[in-house]
């Protein structure tokens, strides 16, 4: 992965807009030009809705370095209604990390 | 993009079993070494669980070229219970675009 030790940010439950101000305050204040933005499941999609408002809407000199895609099979247990334990069901959980690069500014 | 001209498949709202076998078929029966799994907004977690099962389940020589993340901002109107129009709201949606290569079986 070629953000080898940068700092990460993972997307959650929280609006969209939090985890753009997270990626523009780590790129901006912290000793890296570096960030990974890491999403599971259902939230990938807001993983790539923050990363573009950050690269179209605020700092357009923040570059995809690149995007790795995973999924992985994990057993979930599911309590049933009467309280007892379900069968374990094999269920697949997909993941993105996207690498996101800082350039700095061309001078003029 | 990597899989230029190549064909392309659309993640909507069918099992991902059904997707997992058209990007399968694709890559086997037809011309081509290469197809796009293309998907928008909510599908895009399916669109990864898809290629993931295609990778890891059934064909392990089948390489992701590229993947290239966008995001568009849109007009939505959506109609008032009254049956008026409402207000147009800006609404952002995200998309994934994967690019998948089949690699020749190693001789043996």
């Amino acid at each position: 992965m070629a953000c080898e030790g940068a700092p990460e940010i993972r997307i959650g439950r929280k609006p969209v807009m939090n985890y753009v101000l997270a990626i523009l305050t780590t790129l901006m204040e912290q000793n890296t030009n570096q960030v990974v933005v890491k999403a599971r499941g259902r939230n990938i999609n807001k993983a790539i809705d923050a990363v573009e408002i950050v690269r179209k809407r605020f700092a357009r000199n923040v570059e995809i370095k690149e995007i790795k895609i995973d999924s992985q099979e994990l057993e979930v247990v599911t309590p049933t209604e009467g309280g007892e334990q379900g069968q374990p069901r094999r269920r697949r959980v997909s993941s993105i990390d996207i690498c996101l690069e800082k350039k700095e500014e061309a001078a003029a």
